[in-house]
C-alpha cells in the first residue's frame, strides 16, 4: 500500500487538522469529536444544516462547510458512518432556533445514526430536525451497505441547494422541501478503471484485472453491475448516461445540472474527456445541460474512475445552485 | 494503460473540448490552435497574459484563464511544449495595446518556442513583450528538459499574483516584475509513489518498485534525487520541507505562502495529511504561513505524489494573492 499518510490509525485525524490548518478562515474543527464547523457561526434564525458520513470521499463532507452550504459535518472513520453522539453534538451547537437538516447519504450504518441523533437531540435539546435521504444511485437496487439504492453524487448538489436556501431564510420545511426535491430528481453511476485501498485493510478492496473496468460501482468499491474490458471515453459515457437517463425524472420542459465526478486517483485531464462524451450523448438526447460540475468532489479514497450525477433542475434549483457558496471543495467564484 | 480518454491521439483535443463545454461562461477555445480564452475578452489598455506548456498537467495552464488570472493559454501535445505559431497567435489576440507578459515554466522547448513567438509578435504585430521564467524546484540542477533548475509550482503563484496585478492596472513592466519577485521567492519540491503514463507511450514512464517512492521528481517523471523505501507523511514532509528551507530567500520578516500540490493521482484526504506536517515542520522552523492552498493545480497526468512550493511573499504579493479571481481552477470564493 502507497499512501501518503501516517498510520491507518491516524488518517481521518491528520487529515482533519490539516484542513483546519488549511483553512482557518472557513473551518474550525472539533478535533475530540471529528466534527468541522464553520470558522465563522451564524446568528440566530437560519436553519442549519448537517451532513456526515465515512471518510475517504473528500472534499465531502467536511469541506462543504462554508457560507452558503454546511453549518457542521461529521467525520467518520474511513468509510464508517459517524455516530449518534457526534451527530447530537454538531446537531446542537449549529441549532440556530430554526430547526436543523440533516442531509444523510442512503447506507444503513448512516440512515440509523442520523436518525438515532435525531431522536436524541429532539428529546434532549428540543431541536426540530428535518431529514432528507439521498438514494440516485441507478446501478444496482440494493447494495452491500445499503437496502435500497446508494446515496452518492447528488449529494454534493442537495448540499449546495438546501445551504443556499437555508441562506436565503427559508424555513425548515421549505428548506428541507427543495432538498428533497434536488434528492428526487438526481440520478448517478459510477465506473472503476482501479480499486481503492482503505489505509487499516491495506491492500486493494478488490481486485480488477488490469484490462479491466466495472461499471456501476460504488463509493466504497460495493460491486456494481458488471466488469469488462476496458473501451474508451465515448463508450464509458454511454455506459452511465444511458442508465441515467433510463431513470430521471422528465421534469417540465427543465434542463439539467450535469455533474461529471472524480473518484481521488483520476486526473482533471481525463475527466474534461469524458465530459465532452457526457455533454455530446446529453445533446444527442436532446438534454439541456443548465448548469455543469467537473472535478472531485465525492472520491473513494485513491480509486481510479468517475461518476456522473444528473439532476433535473427547475427555476428555484438553479437559483440556488448559482448562489454564492464559499467552502474549501466549492467557490462560486470572485 | 487504464485512462479514460479515446485514443492517445485525441486526448488533448478532447479535453480542450470537454474544457469548453464545462466552462462555457469563462473560456473560448480555439481548436485550431489548441488556445484557451476568456469568454470575455477584456478592453484596451489591460496588461495581457499568456502561459502555455505541454498538456497532461491540468488545471495548468488553460483552468488559470479567466478574470484576474490568464488572458490565454497555449496547450502543447502531452508533455511537449506549444509551438511559436501557436504561442504568437494567442499573443496578438490578447494584446490591447498594454502589453503581454509571456509566463514560461523553464524547459527548453517551452523557453525556445516562447523567445521565438515573442520576436515574431514584436515583429509582425508591433507587440511589447516581457517574460518571467520560472525555475523554482530545488531538486536538481540541469535535468532531462531542462538546463537550470525547472519550472514548477511557482508558475501557479506566478500566474495568479500576476494576473491581478494586471487586472489592477498595472504596467507590462510593472507587472513583468512583480511576477519575477515571485518567481524569484519561490521554492519548490516534489516526490512520486507511482509513475506517470503516456498515453502515446501506453506504459508507466519509469517503473518504481512497489515498496518504493522517489524523492525530487520532476513534472513529467523526470528523475529526482534518490528512491528510498516509502515512509510515513511526517518524513517525506521533511525530505520537501528542508531542502525548500535551504534554498528559500529570507525575505525581510515576512511569511510564506504554502502550496502543497497533488500530481493527480492522489486524493485529497492524502493532501491534507500532507499539510499537517508541513505546517508543523514550518512552524518548528519559525516560518509564518500566510496563505496556503492545497490541492491538484499542476499535476503530472495520473502520477500519484505530491510537491510543495514555498513563496516568501510581501504585503504587495499577498494582497495579490488575495484578490478576486474567477477560472475553472482557482476561484476566489463568493
Amino acid at each position: 500500500m502507497k499512501k501518503l499518510i501516517n498510520s491507518a490509525d491516524t488518517v481521518v485525524a491528520d487529515a482533519l487538522a490539516g484542513m483546519a490548518l488549511a483553512h482557518p478562515d472557513l473551518l474550525a474543527v472539533d478535533h475530540e469529536n471529528a466534527i468541522v464547523y464553520r470558522a465563522t457561526p451564524k446568528e440566530q434564525g437560519k436553519v442549519a444544516i448537517v451532513s456526515g458520513g465515512g471518510s475517504g470521499h473528500e472534499p465531502l463532507h467536511g469541506g462543504f462547510v462554508g457560507e452558503g452550504m454546511l453549518d457542521a459535518a461529521c467525520a467518520g472513520a474511513i468509510f464508517t458512518s459517524p455516530v449518534p453522539d457526534q451527530i447530537q453534538a454538531a446537531t446542537a451547537a449549529v441549532d440556530r432556533g430554526a430547526g436543523v437538516l440533516h442531509i444523510v447519504k442512503n447506507y444503513t450504518g448512516d440512515v440509523m445514526n442520523f436518525e438515532m441523533a435525531a431522536e436524541l437531540v429532539e428529546a434532549e435539546n428540543g431541536t426540530e430536525i428535518a431529514t432528507v435521504i439521498t438514494q440516485d444511485d441507478v446501478a444496482v437496487e440494493d447494495s452491500l451497505y445499503t437496502a435500497g439504492r446508494r446515496g452518492v453524487g447528488v449529494t454534493v448538489v442537495v448540499e449546495k441547494v438546501a445551504g443556499a436556501a437555508a441562506e436565503d431564510g427559508r424555513s425548515l420545511e421549505e428548506v428541507r422541501e427543495i432538498a428533497q426535491r434536488v434528492a428526487d430528481n438526481g440520478r448517478s453511476m459510477g465506473m472503476a478503471l482501479t480499486s481503492c485501498t482503505v489505509p487499516a485493510n491495506g491492500k486493494p478492496s478488490f481486485d480488477l484485472p488490469e484490462d479491466e473496468m466495472e461499471i456501476g460501482i460504488g463509493i466504497h468499491g460495493e460491486p456494481g453491475r458488471h466488469r469488462e474490458k476496458v473501451t474508451d471515453a465515448a463508450d464509458v459515457a454511454r455506459q452511465l448516461v444511458e442508465p441515467i437517463l433510463a431513470e430521471l425524472p422528465e421534469g417540465d420542459g427543465t434542463g439539467v445540472i450535469a455533474f461529471l465526478n472524480g473518484m481521488g486517483g483520476t486526473p482533471l485531464i481525463e475527466l474534461y474527456v469524458m465530459y465532452k462524451e457526457v455533454a455530446a450523448l446529453l445533446e444527442d438526447a436532446g438534454v439541456t445541460v443548465e448548469r455543469s460540475l467537473v472535478g472531485d468532489y465525492i472520491t473513494s479514497l485513491d480509486m481510479a474512475g468517475c461518476s456522473l450525477t444528473l439532476v433535473r433542475a427547475d427555476e428555484e434549483i438553479l437559483r440556488y445552485w448559482d448562489a454564492p457558496v464559499l467552502t474549501p471543495g466549492l467557490r462560486s467564484g470572485k
